[in-house]
């Protein structure tokens, strides 16, 4: 079967609809093994993707795509839809530079209407499209894809009360496999489970349903009254789910992996004049033995041994670390708790969770809360740390400034993913976050480079600092240390000769490739000093008045120039009398593409080679050069 | 009456508990004559204020503040607990320098809580302070006051969702006065006209709640039953609103204007022993006729005169100009659409609400969606423009950068209130969103001084730029514009003597203040060029270069100096090989308080006096300065 007999043919949304009902099992069972094959081997996610081959090929033979239009939420399960839309053959590209990215993307295809990345968005984006179209006269149906998980953020909400008074077709298709990336958790999963198991009120509902629509007239007439009716009947058959309060008419629950009950939901969908949100219950991990077990663990995953499931590499670094360390600082300390996104389990915060239960809070995919939850319980004396990816805590700028910062609560921020983290791409690069908390009045930052770093600021983070404390690691784990460097200062470390006449300054995890540089540069009879900051806002006087003697200075930083630590450092410098040369290597004003860390770093200039390069090319220039 | 007999007797929550019933209506007619007094002097919040004047003595004859707590949602409502809370004699000092806040403040009172001032913090933020408590073992109550405008807002469905399944006593009280601070939209907001309007479920659940209460054992016994059962009693008393989904118990709808009414349900309420939720139906402005008349008029206003309620002062400025010309700009382009997260009169929509009805979208107290829905219309071809306050803007970081800027979907912003915006104070200042704009690749900023560089720089934004185009204009009208000022450009203007020594560089409303600066500086005998840009991302390079051939440059900048353009500019002065001396002054890293904007800027120096004292003080000094 591994020459895809049916998934080569098609090309485009419209072959989809020519498979013989009887070849779409094959076709299902094609799709998976491309997904596996292809995943084991470029990494990705796994199982998300597994549990909606049914609904993608289902929506694809219902609906008239790219006419009709589909915003994926997250957009990580649109790998079928890729698939099915003439990327067949390039799949095996997935993630890789230049290749397929693993999220929707419009540069890649016209099948592909809004790109995705970050959760919740779809029903927002969708809604606009639809009002787009409606104002426009286009009767073309616009369809948002959302998980269960999705929903417990809040911008998925605010988007459900703005569509639900919409009065034409708009469609929401939520995908309940009863997990977000880690197990689902609040008051909405919890709901979705009582209307999963409400046998009678899914009877009564779909007999409803079908035998109205087959009595043309007078079907119209009866669900006309059912819907105005104040009566008992309607409370139980129309307005019984949360989504009726929402202004959608409901549908469901439906299997997600039987394609004809699909196709009939979506066909009936169609036909409604409102808004209208079908409930579909999948399987995540459906169809791969290892990912059903552990779905969670295949949900994004690096390279895999397909018969086992076992990861190629292990999943240890910086995440472990901090897990390991919060959990002995709570073991001493029962003041602090751990908040986590749906998270636990990329935050390294699983073994918190087992072993300090009740100090250990899931507040679902709703950072915006997280935050300002955790500065409640800040504010009756709690330690709250916050672990969350440096992309995702984008989502809660507002809330650090208004209720950590200006509120004076002490929380602290875990961010994990800081930096460029790879093959996710452009709406994961972890670059904003130093620029976004240096906006923040009295916020504090710490970006270490090694575990022992990490340790150190996240002991001081608890109980030096006050407000806002953020303290900031890279995906993976550690990097190059050389043999001449003692212990990890929270503050700053000098490396290498002080009275040299050049000096690299640098934070995080760019100090390994910084050392190398020096290492380069001293083979080319140059001899750098390097500054390594630790505490990056503020940072040390000592360490600016250190860096203020060199006659020439070049800052490298893992982030966006603009609002970065460079141009602090740069202010910091001229106020102490600095006369030499400063040169500033960020991320410019542009996006980072999806390749490897190594490959990205390599393009940015910001790895050792690059960091050689950018220095001889500069150092006998007699201007100030900013690169 | 003017001597306030009974309010000026209360010194905290514990009076209260003493006032005797019959007198209670006095003390309320009291405090809302406080309030008018007051507001018609220093201006601020009033009809949100004179609407839960009972629901507050009720709260307080109720609860046992400060042990118990409250968390007041945007807080802009919460003068009626200052008056009750021992802040009735400093009360006319409200929203004046050094005075009483116009939101809730912990360094003011311990019966503040928890600081707010943005919409949908309150369930989150209390929800902490619960989970605090019962880590604690603490059994006091917790609550949360919510308007049904704020319940539009995500944050407060991500908290509602996490809190729905906390097994101890949480309260939130839905104030729903039918409106956000204009008139309430939404799928939310019908709903709750829904449930106000079915007496027969009302009778239903009160009837049960009384009976059941009275009848100790059995009646708990009944109750348990109640809750167990799937039938279709149960469906209907304890199941049919929308927060009983979210795991909360539901009572209500309560009139909010009767004490007595109020306190049974507030006991109740704090007997059971899971999150409650108290409908709470009152009347925005209630007890003076004007505000009842024009609750929007009189959310947030001005100095007014009490017997007319005509304002002191006209709201003309930018905010109307800018709907002026978006509406011009819309009667000949039908692509254009107008935005508000519920603010429409604010951001001067009102007269495009009204002619363009169908392209006009209020999405509710949600700025997240508010950017991310435009994106949706921007992806099919439209012009969407979000009209947004500074401060707001904060909450929609993660979709301007995700879906606007990495989607290259074309969203033009309208930042009304950008800068200091006076008495609203910390939590209301605009000085972030350029900072934070700034960080965001690709992205555009015209930061215009007078209404003719608004219209073009909302015209250039609309019709020039692609992706993410934000214009940024202060609250009020236009100031100073020089005699010799010629047409204002949305590049940069020069202003003055080009081969002057000196130079100060600035933007925006300062620009104003910088020419009487210079004139106050040449009759000390100095003279001064001036550049005033307009497009402040990305700077033009001419205007980089014109400045790079002065001695000394001075860069005015009113927003926080991290991530600010006065730090880009820099970096762009070096590369064009200046070889002055530059200086910085802008917001450093703290807050800002309140204030009117004329003593906010004195007090940053950024005013003309500011100005001229901070280029003297520095003007002979050898080293390069930064203050």
């Amino acid at each position: 079967m591994s020459d895809y007999p049916i998934l080569s043919t098609i090309k485009s949304s419209h072959d989809v609809k020519r498979i013989a009902d009887g070849d779409i099992d094959a076709l299902c069972a094609e799709i998976r093994e491309k997904l596996i094959e292809v995943v084991s081997v470029n990494g990705g996610h796994l199982s998300p993707n597994l549990g909606v081959v049914e609904l993608t090929v289902a929506m694809h033979r219902v609906f008239d795509f790219p006419k009709d239009s589909v915003v994926w939420d997250v957009g990580h399960q649109s790998y079928t839809h890729k698939l099915l839309t003439g990327r067949f053959e390039s799949f095996d590209t997935l993630r890789t530079k230049d290749g397929i990215s693993g999220f929707p993307k419009k540069e890649e295809s016209p099948y592909d209407d809004f790109n995705t990345g970050h959760s919740s968005t779809s029903i927002s984006a969708a809604f606009g499209i639809a009002n787009a179209k409606a104002m426009k006269g286009d009767n073309s149906h616009t369809v948002a894809v959302i998980g269960d998980g999705s929903l417990t953020g809040g911008l998925a909400f605010e988007a459900m009360n703005n569509a639900g008074r919409f009065n034409r077709n708009f469609i929401v298709v939520l995908n309940d496999n009863k997990m977000s990336i880690s197990k689902n958790v609040g008051a909405i999963p919890r709901y979705l489970t009582t209307v999963r198991i409400q046998p009678w009120y899914i009877r009564v509902k779909k007999f409803t349903e079908r035998a109205l629509s087959k009595i043309p007239l007078l079907g119209r007439l009866i669900k006309a009254f059912l819907r105005r009716s104040k009566s008992k009947i309607k409370n139980i058959v129309y307005k019984n789910t949360l989504f009726d309060c929402f202004g959608f008419t409901y549908l469901g629950p439906i299997d997600g992996h039987n394609v004809e009950e699909l196709e009939n939901a979506l066909e009936t969908a169609k036909k409604i004049t409102s808004p209208t949100l079908i409930h579909v219950v999948t399987k995540k991990g459906k169809g791969y033995r290892p990912a059903e077990d552990n779905p969670g663990e295949f949900h994004g995953i690096g390279q895999f041994d397909i018969d086992s499931g076992e990861p190629m590499s292990s999943h240890k670094g910086f995440s472990a670390e901090f897990g390991r360390t919060l959990c002995e600082l709570a073991g001493k300390d029962d003041k602090i708790c751990a908040i986590t996104a749906a998270m636990s389990g990329g935050t390294g915060l699983n073994e918190f969770a087992r072993t300090h239960k009740n100090r250990f809070f899931d507040v679902g995919i709703a950072e915006e809360h997280a935050v300002t939850f955790g500065c409640g319980l800040a504010s009756k004396g709690f330690r709250p740390v916050f672990a969350v990816y440096s992309t995702f805590l984008q989502r809660a700028y507002d809330q650090l400034i208004h209720d950590a910062a200006l509120g004076q609560n002490h929380l602290v921020l875990a961010i994990d993913r800081a930096g460029i983290v790879g093959s996710d791409g452009e709406t994961h690069q972890g670059v904003f976050d130093v620029s976004m908390l240096n906006t923040i009045p009295n916020s504090t930052i710490y970006s270490p480079c090694y575990f022992e770093g990490m340790r150190k600021s996240l002991h001081t983070a608890l109980y030096v600092q006050k407000g806002l404390a953020a303290v900031r690691y890279p995906r993976g784990g550690e990097l190059y240390r050389p043999d001449d460097f003692g212990e990890e200062s929270i503050d700053y470390n000098i490396c290498g000769n002080p009275n040299a006449r050049y000096l690299i300054v640098t934070y995080g995890r760019l100090f390994s490739y910084a050392c190398k540089a020096r290492e380069e540069l001293r083979r080319k009879g140059l001899d750098f000093c390097i500054l390594k900051l630790c505490k990056i806002k503020p940072v040390s006087r000592e360490a600016v008045f250190f860096a203020s003697r060199f006659k020439e200075v070049w800052f490298f930083e893992e982030g966006v120039k603009n609002g970065g630590i460079a141009r602090n450092f740069s202010d910091l410098l001229a106020l102490s009398g600095f006369k030499g040369r400063y040169h500033i290597k960020a991320i410019g004003d542009e996006f980072v593409k999806q390749m490897t860390v190594g490959e990205a770093l390599a393009q940015l200039r910001l790895d050792s080679a690059g960091m050689v390069e950018v220095i001889t090319r500069n150092l006998s220039d007699g201007a100030t050069v900013h690169i």
